[in-house]
């Protein structure tokens, strides 16, 4: 990890090109306005302009198209996707928490447990009975790993993340602060004999797994239930916020996004790339189509094309969502008026009939 | 645990009757679509007709109404409750997690907790000061039972859950990863005056605890706050899934479901046989009757009856919310159409005065 | 603690003013329908004027213009604030759960760490390296903080609390089980390009730390993002309940209430005095005035003003969304009236016509 660094060659590590003093040295990213001559900064969101105008920073990373908005004192490098550069950027400069390998004093390694030399098992953690850690993942202060799941290489799993028995976690997974992998699912068939000791909630054996793949992160406190039978699936890229319910038989595909709070009901599946925003939720044996996103607190009762994009609760097309939502308030009005209209219309039907009846007396009197 | 039993055997243990070869023999349950020919599968529901066809399983159980639908290659097991016969089924081969009895290396029990000698208690699990474990118990990788708290018989504490001081759990309990039982309520009285730092929001002590009848699940991070005063109650034989949220001094009664993400406000009061769906919010100090029933994302804000079965938030009775929900989206739509109604009918009267007006000089006219 | 203290005594210390039987002795504090001869109890909520009719307390605290219900057989305490006079009692009697303080037998303790000599490691409890405790801190079984993080003085950890890296906690705060502070941010930057693997979401380093200042409660399972940069901020005497998301970089001013289940998206601001309702959801980027509230399972898309109540998913005020939810049902009904009400319209203006043409006609003819 350098401690400094000119503005072009870190520019030329983030893919960015400057415009401006590139010998300028940088040992940090910052917050515009918070930034200090030594510090790059970052700009997209025209909410802070106004910060961006303000900036010490000694450069800024922006779009093309945003680049006449930074301030002379400060250096620009532009970059084709700014957000990928700053994480970039943020990256060079930025180091993890990492422990040494091994198993540390207090960390409790089941003597049947296959531990590669350099992971490192910290004070509290736990292995089980016949579980695998791979090359240089960390096992943080009371993570645990219980009996024959296996964990690949360079992930972290931080402390309180739990990955329950046989479980299949990939390489470079991020496991937060009190996730729970593998939870029984939530089985239950009612049965009205029980035992003899009248109805009951009898439990469904969860004999499944959880499977996650390559690059996923999963948040603190999200819950990803085992299957029933066979595999609740995580793919390869997906990355899930905090307190999310993953339930069992779920299977999501590569490169999804679940923001915080989102549920996903039994056996529904998630295509490639798809966005569940924040506290969504989804019934269960459902099928969400590569690319399709829904909107925060949304609830989708039925199966979404490809690209669809939807909101509310039941979930309708995004647009026929942003008319009726908009539209709503006015209910209370509408009512009102639709009273008032309809004896509107009553009088002139009266008067219709009123006028009509005359008039046949009329030609009858003639 | 057997390896193998023919489908007679099987049936005789699940309570079905088997139409077909009953002398295969079957290691297991799988799913239709996967299912080898030693294995049982199961059908119930229409959307999975296809993988019924195709099914290679030596017997699937169905309902009666069902049986014709089993193709020939596989035996029937017909069952009046299949879902209840299929959960039998997987228990028959499915083993359960299981520890040694005693304490592990690395327990943490304290000299004056009683724990039955067939517990079984694993590393890093915590028994605290006068708490109580009993027969057959198991306390896996860092489940936490404090002060005085009691556990009953043939429980399962899963890893990370923690029971606090004080709290009673039945017997044949299980605690999901990662749940809390006998968090403090949310209870702060707002002190205009303070401690002579200005205003405060003065914590209100939780000095009651959380009783857990017999057959109770809690899923994993599921937090079931301790009372103000006295008893916050889950009834025997309810199951409460993951994050779900219950506060202080609620109760609920038995046979009940809450399904994940689901929160109910304190002081609340849940009959038997009560279901809340996934999300759904009840506010504090109502009463739901026996068997009540609310919809997906729904927002309780009244008392409901027993056997009511209500959606929406606020939640209204299910078929009124079903044809609200189908009304909304056209509201926007409905808007134009009433101003166009209101102008029409401008129109009409207009022509209507403007009738009346000359007919009356008309009149005059004579 | 005093076991037992006479009405007046207790008065004394409650702020209020005893009426009836003064030397009358309590041993603490109970609900109305439990309550025994020597206990005190409390009425606010008028749902229990039966309870309070049939108390055997001996006394009641009560607000003036309700001290009338107060039956004969308990004295009246009379408060100004009843439910803060109702707090101190019931803390005067209550006893929070304390342990020895020192680090206990398998306390994990980096050699590294900071502890103060009256601070209180339970077992299985880590302080990791570089980290600080203040005095008179309780950290309970499992909880954990991570390097370089300090905790001031008087604070509770519960079990399976965790305080990542380098948080700052300031003193009185109390962190309920398993609640999670200093997650990394969900924080990505779609990368089409990726590192030749294709596209990908890369991890934008969450680099910031979370800080929570003075008498700060934070609820089981809750979960405080760190900051990307900078810091994510608790303000004093804020509370949180259970299952809350707190994003990153999100600003919660001072003495605000976050109810169970709500979720704040990153980089928003809330004022003084806030409150949101249970599973309320807000996006990012906003501002949220002092005192502003939010109803149940509302969902915040704009900046709200200073003092402001709203409801509704997307949030409105308070009172438009109640006309709003009263009127809603009324739709599906109100579209059939609407179509009666347009082909009564159609045939007044085919009357009309019909009425013009003849007439037309008849002049014709004349």
């Amino acid at each position: 990890m350098p401690t400094q660094l000119s503005l072009t060659d870190l520019a030329a590590r983030i893919g960015a090109e400057v415009r401006g003093d590139g010998a300028r040295r940088v040992s940090g990213v910052a917050p515009l306005l918070t930034a200090g001559p030594q510090e790059l900064a970052f700009y997209a969101n025209p909410r802070y302009r106004k910060e961006l105008a303000g900036t010490r920073a000694a450069g800024v990373i922006v779009a093309e198209h945003e680049a006449a908005h930074v301030p002379h004192g400060s250096a620009t490098l532009v970059a084709a996707q700014p957000y990928v550069a700053f994480a970039k950027a943020s990256a060079v400069f930025h180091r993890e928490l990492t422990m040494e390998p091994g198993a540390q004093r207090f960390a409790l390694v089941d003597d049947t447990a296959e531990v590669h030399p350099t992971a490192a098992i910290s004070p509290g953690a736990y292995v089980g009975p016949g579980a695998r850690i791979g090359a240089r993942t960390t096992l943080h202060a009371g993570a645990r790993v219980l009996d024959n799941a296996q964990i690949g290489e360079g992930c972290t799993l931080w402390s309180g993340a739990i990955v329950r028995e046989r479980c299949l976690i990939g390489d470079r997974v991020v496991l937060q602060p009190n996730c729970v992998i593998g939870s029984d699912g939530f089985g239950f068939a009612f049965d009205l004999e029980g035992d003899g000791d009248g109805p009951m909630h009898r439990k469904v054996p969860q004999a499944g797994i959880v499977r996650i793949e390559d690059d996923v992160e999963v948040g603190a406190c999200t819950c990803i239930d085992r299957a029933t039978l066979g595999e609740t699936v995580i793919g390869r890229g997906t990355k899930i916020d905090n307190l999310v319910q993953v339930a069992h038989n779920v299977r999501v595909g590569p490169l999804s996004l679940l923001v915080a709070q989102c549920g996903i009901s039994g056996s529904t599946e998630l295509g490639q790339g798809v966005i569940l925003a924040g506290q969504v939720g989804v019934v269960g044996h459902l099928k969400l189509g590569d690319g399709a996103r829904v909107g925060a607190q949304s609830g989708v009762s039925r199966d979404l094309e490809a690209g669809e994009t939807v909101s509310g609760a039941p979930a309708i097309p995004h647009r026929e969502w942003l008319r009726m939502v908009a539209a709503l308030p006015k209910v209370a009005d509408l009512l009102r008026e639709v009273r008032k209209l309809s004896k509107r219309v009553e009088e002139l039907e009266e008067e219709a009939r009123g006028r009509g009846k005359p008039q046949a007396e009329a030609l009858e009197t003639r």
